[in-house]
């Protein structure tokens, strides 16, 4: 029998893959299982998105730009551009999704045996699109105690070699929340601009901020960072339409995108009725947003009271995203999530978390951890924090 | 200025995308192009995928599982079984188009500096995906004087090194129209279990069959080829949803479907409404399928006719898909397509094809050759030939 890859022996599965089984017995019990798991909003997709699919007049589903419609690209442009980003159509390749938009990311920057650092914990899936690239990960720590702001510069100094290409960052953070501030930016440009390294940046969370006081700073608007910046983006969050399958690759740097256009090409386009989609959100009204933020911003304040009163636990307040990690007063957040679905229930319900070690590329950091995504109504909210403060009585007796 | 990836310098453009200025300044000169160079059919989207699109009933546009719906592929499945292949729902991984497809087969088998041996002329994506996986191309050359048969079973086993992983087969093919009969993919099964080898077949243009006496013979049909074979599927060209981007990858090997769904992870999901599109045309009418080969098969009949007219001309009749390969009388297609979109037009009027050499991978072979596809309508065929005739006399006076 002939064998598969150690690429694909080494690409790790999804973290909460192996809860799957678990959630589905709880179902099967007849218990209500709480997802917290998930970064699957509930909120609803704009009208005007929706509307322009079901009124697209097509009669052949024809092949697109493969650098996505000329259309959309411009009035992307535009759209960033009233955000204060400088973005011009030349910069943007549509991708599909974000995921898309970081393979070509990497695979224009980065060879075989090459080096990403990325502040952990960190997007699960970084780990596999960097195997799939053949790039190692070399995480640098960062702390709940520090609330998950960025670690000090030296400690990133210390882990470059020969082969670092680059740095990755996710900004608003998933899982962590943390906004980095406009210091943090500057001296992450710094560091890559003195080593000759491109800041990769996943900015896909950008209008998910819940203070009037924060504002999100693009790696695009540092000056004289063109060269080096590459922001990943995506209207799976923004419009809560994950699955668009919509991002895309922006980058001031020709050469990059020059490259990112060949692997473009050779997939031949992004979908197009997504792309229908994306064109038609840019037009959605504002209040949309403002309901929206607003919302999140109920659920975070709402979540995180919640946890604090629970004894045991910590929890950094997420400055956007929608995502908290909190530490657990358990030794081993994998076996408690397992329990959870396996062994308990109140009243008939029981939560999924995400086990927050998958998060992590160190092994034996963020055991007592989880990732919490407030997707859900404030009500299953407060109702899913009562039941895992009573689970946690209940494990830990 | 940070420098990008050798893999990035590696991947090949798109062997017509240095073409596209040029048939650009026809146009401008107000000059007709007939596009013989490209692989997207005039064939309209069967209504019940389109329908489907547009009565779904969403509020949100959610991520589908990795794997793809599984209505989806339930329905594939008996798709597959009532068209003779055995294959099971759980052989089946929904992919964003056959593109996706062939990453994670390559993925999923083969690592970096890894070979793949593929009959040439070739899918010239071929070539991308295999330089994004680090894969190396080994071609084992077919010729247009067999009619782009098979080449002898010694040719291959004399390329096979502990290096190689696979062989990839596009049946019928892309660029050459060839069919591969029952005999041939049964010696490719021999040497693919004697070596222990994948045999990875994009079977995308399967239904795309114009002789009665033809019929296609998948690798899926072969017994005893379960660990082996990797089928490689798409619905751009069997319900001309080019768009779509949905595709799959079939395997009964158990370790390439685990190993591929971790790359399926990480993307998250294929694309949601493209799914919908899919999943409803599997409702499409035979009477559709009827009227579409017989259309292609017209195409075909006329354009082979009218090319064999020509003297000096060379050409293949193709037995599927909708390419064939044809050897003109200039010593440099390249320069003679150049021409005919910048020096050349008959009354208003030019075509532009695509030269073969980009869809071969040994430097020096295929520069008398072009590939045409035949996606245009039968008069505008007959014109296109006839404006090529008058081109070559001019050219080569």
């Amino acid at each position: 029998m002939p064998k598969i890859s150690l690429k694909g022996q080494q690409m790790p599965e999804s973290p909460i893959r192996k809860l799957v089984p678990y959630s589905e017995i709880a179902k099967k019990k007849g218990h209500k299982v709480y997802h917290l798991n998930i970064g699957q909003p509930d909120i609803k997709t704009p009208e005007v998105a929706l509307n322009a699919v079901k009124n697209a007049d097509i009669s052949v589903l024809e092949y697109s730009h493969s650098a996505g419609f000329e259309s959309y690209r411009t009035k992307l442009s535009a759209y960033y551009k009233s955000h204060g980003l400088p973005i011009e159509v030349a910069d943007i390749i549509i991708t599909t999704g974000g995921s898309e938009a970081l393979l070509f990311a990497m695979g224009s920057t980065m060879d075989s045996g090459d080096e990403i650092i990325i502040p952990e914990p960190f997007y699960a899936n970084y780990n596999g699109f960097s195997t799939a690239s053949g790039v190692k990960v070399v995480p640098v720590i960062s702390t709940i105690d520090e609330g998950f702001a960025l670690p000090p510069i030296a400690a990133f100094e210390k882990l470059i070699t020969p082969k670092t290409k680059a740095i990755l960052i996710c900004n608003p953070g998933n899982p962590t929340g943390y906004l980095y501030s406009k210091e943090e930016i500057m001296q992450l440009a710094e560091i890559v601009k003195k080593h000759d390294l491109f800041l990769i940046a996943d900015e896909v969370y950008r209008e998910f901020i819940y203070d009037e006081n924060e504002k999100h700073f693009s790696v695009m608007n540092v000056p004289g960072l063109e060269e080096h910046a590459i922001m990943i983006d995506s209207v799976s969050k923004r419009y809560s339409m994950c699955g668009a399958r919509i991002g895309c690759i922006v980058s001031k740097n020709k050469e990059v995108m020059a490259t990112a256009m060949k692997f473009a090409q050779a997939r031949l386009s992004p979908p197009t009725y997504a792309q229908i989609a994306s064109e038609a959100a840019l037009e959605t009204p504002q209040s949309y947003f403002n309901d929206v933020i607003s919302e999140y911003k109920d659920r975070r304040d709402t979540l995180i009271a919640e946890l604090q009163k629970i004894d045991g636990v910590k929890v950094a307040t997420p400055k956007g995203a929608f995502y908290c990690i909190a530490q657990l007063p358990v030794k081993n957040a994998d076996d408690f999530a397992q329990w959870l679905l396996e062994s308990y229930d109140n009243n008939g319900e029981t939560v999924m978390v995400a086990p927050a070690a998958g998060f992590y590329s160190t092994p034996g950091v963020g055991l007592n951890e989880v990732r919490i995504a407030y997707v859900l109504k404030k009500e299953d909210l407060v109702r899913s924090v009562a039941i895992l403060k009573e689970a946690l009585k209940v494990y830990n007796s």
